[in-house]
């Protein structure tokens, strides 16, 4: 097992890893050339248009004021400054009630780690129960002596550690639902005072059954115009736009390939590029590329035009689902919280999301369809899950440098250089895992849209949801578990069945330094890292140097990026859980813990204000998973302290320790019935009084307007968007490439009061 | 353990048993004496006036009519001879939907019965693993040579009882999605030709918050104007009776005295009963006894009525709760199914029950009160369950009778005789179970009350659904594990860790001779009990000879009873569990709960048609339970054939074992989503076509009319139904103390204009 000094060396390299990340982000970031990069979310929000210059030559690519130099540091206390009513309004609840995550994970662990290293660790140190074991076949190191497996067996000093249980449960049970209540009421407040937005009136038709003798509008209409008579206004029929989409896809490509082809002929007049039509375009015959690629664009404009006609006169691409509007938030409440048909499998009806929250490829899902989905994702997640242990227990075993050399002899003169071992020890493991993890958020993101979830916002938060049920199971469980079997196998399979719990209790806390070094490399670097943004950095310079042409095109080369729920969440729950767990087994683990919710609240706080564009609104609606899963750590810690002691010969705290459990799944359910339903249901009364007062402001709205291609499906909003585009004047282009440009998109592209035809079917 | 004589003795008495009461019954049911015990609910539904006669002399009480001794078994043809559709009508959907539950018992087992023994039967017995067993520690008899125990470990034999576990779970869940459906249409259908009710148009609101400026009637009329504004009609407020409650079962005690006294002096002119005022009626102070009662009966009928008058005027025994009605069926299903306000603890709204379902003492309980009556009685119920398995555990030890001769060797040559010893051995285990268990549905009905549900329906599904997890653990769970406990405790101790699953397992197909006289005692005989009704028939006669003067005293002294869910329904899923948990193992156990099963069938469409008044009509609500229970009983059952093939070496049959709960979960979840809203909710567009209907057939109704009173505090219609009774003419009743009990109600009862009053506060 590593040593104390392994640490220091582990710790040593993350700190300077992270110094080297926070400077370099430092020096990048003031600039003017990267400013797009780092303050993304001010020009997006128009509240700048270009890098502040210090003036002087070059002065527009790099800060030559070297003043600003020594003030690098002071983006820490600006990230901090802004109070957080501003930042609703600037990035919405969403991320505020993010960044509340980490202020969560400090307002229980501070506390928690005072009374840990002031009652515990002095219990833990003043004893001498694993010097005893110095020749045994458990190893250990000077670190696990603060930890519980210090004291005896049987010992009285159990009595603080089951305090220690007491007082982490009421506290963290206190100060969750403290949290739980703030944003409860932040988020009724935020709905309260929202302006006026299409999904408060609408509501998401599902399921709409067929009928020989009604297509699915007039069906959609009569059946609201008779079940809800006096609220029911429009709806808005949805198209399945697959093909539309993937032509507007393509035509991107081409576009890419369009502008770069021109900016080459730019810089060098004298040589038309060209384009060598083979395979890979690596041979065959050569044809003019600005030629060849405008052909292509034009041809999928047209295509798409054709396409996009098809779909609006056709009836045949519309599927069995519509958004329906009502004449108030009261009507669409009383839909979105009732059921419509005697069958409960159709006319399905929930709150619409945002339009842009809308994952339109799943509306057209059947309900038989969703739930075949839904069984086949079950177990392909049980697949994935199960079966990624494999390697990660490979890479546990091999992370113990003892096993290295017993299995590989002729390595061992160069695994004992000193710096080497301590390398090895320290980052191995945690760097193994970190690149499997970075592979899965995709595919579990994939999972969720096959599954058939209508919303990204549902899609990240089902995939923030298995993302830590597969980290619970494989960095955690895989982690002491398996690290346990590998290393003990041998003696497990001599002794008698009743000791093996026994030794799996042993190894919770002698894993804590294998969870100090995945913490300090995940977390600590990981989140310095974070800052750097080098991947949308490298990014945005390579399409500036070839791609971009106009300020439009610049302002699309930054991708600002977004908080990443999915990915995100599920990373702060393992420190929940390996927080909670060691409290009360091994102290030494909390100040890792701390810092790295320190610096992650800084430093997710700065991106929120200056970077991270989130893609949609949802009011602070994954709170509830927060909360569960928090309270689920904190039953799994109460297990796991109670396996732990029993092995140690104090089964008689075993009754005193089930009790926390039983309380704190009590206090889940009262938390879940006092606090969710703000996060699920719209109450009538609100809605009413919402609409009482709109009524009173303007009594003329004229609402059936408003609704008028809000929830159009978003290729349909292509054409107008670049034609927008194409009326703003660009001087850089040469004319008659532009005038072609326009041409064709003009006669293509139909005038955006065609659209009001798809809601009329 | 039993032997197969031992068996063969325990079936012979119950089924001797089981004849005596059937044939009792037959006798005593053509005695025109006790037709109002065997005929109730035809006297109730008015078809019947009095009994049937056959001329003769005292032919009004004994039958003499010989030839019908001769056809006493045909009311079991006659039972079965009405169609569903008019059973609907006459007993209403409650009972027919629990008749089903039998019905359902005979689809699933026939079939797999049959199965079992032409396949699993023959493979068991073909073998000799017990016969090496013979002098072994563990005892087996003739029967356990038909079970799966005397297949020798690791044959290849096991792969017909995997074949067995997916025939089982394959056919039940068809059956029981059959079923689910069927019954989900029938409660639509009967919901859709329901006539007009209260309870269609209402909601009960609890929870109403409290405010200084506004009493609760005028908050509950404000609230549900501004909020529901098109479909709001009329509230009634729920006042706290209980003082009345109690005034008025005094009433009726002092009242049945009187009646015993006046008959008492009718008998014998010559002398006046009297009373004496001392302890208990023993001694003290003689007063006359008709005069005494009459003028207790006096004070306590004005007391009433002062108590009336006083919740009338008064506002202060308003609860914060109220029944909400609506204008239509549409507005009541829209305030249902919604949140009301922004906090989810206050306005609480839910579909009202019946008036007669109602339980009115909870409706005034507070959210916070519920929530620590819920954790109070979850406790209590733990506690109840686990240190009843105490008392059960040694009756089961001392049902052992080799355990009985080693702990009292005296009692040796009594117990030696060979008939006693087969009837310790048959009935002992069963009988002990039996009468512990009677006590204890009241227990649980009490512990449902002090929950807080607020309709009688409710309280039964509850208390069946506790009853039932009690039976799971103590009866099931309970016999089989600690059974094997006591016997084998010593060869645990000795054994190592891994072999105590195997001795558990290997006892799950020994217990099958103890269940089987379990179902014969509990089963056959209950069932046969049940039918005789001999508790009524006593109490009828009693109260015939001492209390009843008139006609209307003679239909109050019969006790038709109710199916009673909270009872009978556990008691069928006991059933169930233990058909599917032995169908593959010991399938010498279906014939027997075949048995039962049809002649419960029969017996209870008997009592259903002629005897049981059911109190309240929940249309069915209860199928989700019993669903459930037996999807749970299904999943039990596989898992124990996993451990026990596990035991028996043939562990490469656990991954294809593992595959079936996950199905059966994966069932369930589809049956709930499919079918459950059925039995919750009222769709909107069945709301909207009954309310259409409706306006259409009479657009004059005076729905205000209709509700006032509907939901009425039930005492509060006390001195209306008295009223009503005095006006028949009695002309068994002495003029003179008829006029003065006539005189004191008429002066005290108020007109029933005045309860007008009671929904205007």
């Amino acid at each position: 097992m590593a040593t104390i000094n392994d640490i220091g060396v582990a710790a040593a390299i993350n700190i300077v890893t992270a110094f080297a990340f926070l400077i370099a982000f430092a020096i990048f970031r003031i600039q003017p050339v990267n400013d797009r990069v780092y303050f993304p979310k001010w020009y997006l929000k128009g509240l700048r248009s270009s890098s502040i210059q210090t003036g002087g030559f070059g002065s527009k690519f790099i800060n030559l004021d070297f003043r600003s130099y020594v003030r690098f540091l002071n983006w820490m206390p600006e990230a901090l400054k802004m109070p957080e009513p501003e930042l609703v309004d600037h990035a919405g609840l969403d991320s505020v009630v993010y960044l509340r995550i980490y202020l969560l994970g400090l307002k229980i662990f501070v506390p928690i780690a005072c009374v840990a290293f002031t009652a515990v660790v002095p219990v833990n140190w003043t004893n001498k129960a694993l010097v005893g074991l110095k020749h045994s076949n458990i190893s250990y190191s000077d670190i696990d002596k603060l930890s519980l497996s210090n004291i005896p067996n049987g010992s009285v000093r159990f009595w603080v550690h089951l305090c220690m249980a007491y007082a982490i449960t009421f506290w963290t049970c206190f100060i969750l639902k403290r949290e739980y209540q703030n944003i409860a009421l932040m988020r009724l407040q935020f709905l309260a005072n929202d302006e006026r937005r299409p999904n408060q009136y609408t509501v998401l038709v599902r399921n709409i059954p067929t009928d020989p003798h009604e297509s699915i509008c007039e069906l959609v209409e009569h059946f609201f115009k008779v079940n809800h008579p006096d609220h029911y206004l429009t709806y808005q029929a949805v198209h399945d736009a697959t093909k539309l989409s993937e032509l507007v896809q393509t035509r991107k490509q081409m576009q890419n390939l369009l502008d770069y082809n021109l900016n080459k002929q730019m810089r060098n007049l004298s040589k038309r590029p060209v384009v060598k039509m083979g395979c890979l375009g690596c041979c065959g015959e050569e044809v003019d590329g600005i030629k060849y690629y405008t052909s292509m664009v034009e041809g999928l404009t047209r295509e798409i035009a054709e396409e996009k006609e098809k779909l609006r006169t056709g009836t045949k691409s519309i599927v069995p689902a519509a958004f329906v509007s009502f004449k108030s938030r009261y009507g669409a409440a009383v839909c979105a919280q009732t059921q419509q048909s005697r069958d409960p499998t159709e006319w399905l009806t929930e709150w619409a999301a945002e339009p842009r929250d809308i994952y339109y490829d799943n509306l057209a899902l059947p309900y038989v369809d969703l739930k075949i989905r839904r069984i086949i994702v079950a177990v392909a997640y049980f697949f994935l899950t199960f079966f990624f242990m494999i390697p990660i227990a490979f890479v546990q075993s091999l992370a113990n440098i003892e096993g290295i050399e017993k299995a590989f002899p002729f390595l061992k003169p160069l695994i004992e250089v000193k710096l080497l071992k301590s390398i090895i020890q320290g980052f191995l493991p945690g760097i193994a895992l970190k690149i499997f993890l970075l592979f899965l958020p995709r595919i579990l993101m994939q999972m969720s849209k096959f599954e058939g979830f209508v919303s990204t916002s549902s899609l990240e938060r089902r995939a923030a949801s298995r993302f830590y049920m597969f980290q619970f199971i494989n960095v955690f469980l895989g982690s002491i578990v398996t690290g346990t079997a590998f290393q003990q196998l041998n003696s497990f399979l001599n002794q008698s069945a009743n000791d093996i719990p026994k030794t799996i209790g042993v190894s919770i806390p002698m894993k804590a330094t294998f969870f100090i070094t995945y913490i300090m490399v995940d977390g600590w670097a990981g989140v310095a890292g974070e800052i750097l943004r080098l991947k949308p950095l490298i990014i945005y310079h390579l399409k500036n140097s070839f791609l971009v042409r106009t300020e439009k095109d610049r302002e699309e080369a930054t991708d600002p990026g977004t908080i990443g729920f999915n990915t995100g969440e599920p990373q702060i729950q393992l420190y929940f859980l390996l927080g909670l767990v060691y409290a009360a087994v091994s102290p030494i683990l909390l100040p890792f813990i701390i810092v790295f919710f320190g610096l992650a609240y800084v430093v997710y706080r700065h991106q929120v204000i200056n970077v991270y564009n989130q893609k949609y609104e949802s009011a602070g609606k994954f709170w509830p998973d927060v909360h569960r899963r928090v309270v689920t750590a904190l039953i799994v810690s109460q297990l796991l302290l109670m396996g732990l002691l029993s092995t140690k010969h104090a089964s008689k705290s075993t009754p005193l320790l089930l009790v926390l459990p039983v309380l704190t799944i009590g206090f889940h359910v009262h938390c879940k019935s006092r606090y969710q339903p703000a996060f699920v249901t719209y109450p009538l009364q609100e809605a009413m009084i919402k609409d009482t007062l709109e009524r009173t402001r303007e009594p003329n709205l004229n609402l059936k307007a408003y609704f008028l291609n809000a929830y159009a499906h978003p290729e349909f909003r292509v054409g107008e968007d670049l034609e927008k585009e194409m009326a703003v004047e660009d001087p850089n282009r040469t004319p008659d490439l532009v005038a072609t440009k326009r041409g064709s998109w003009r006669n293509t592209s139909l005038p955006s009061q065609h659209n009001s035809n798809s809601s009329l079917c």
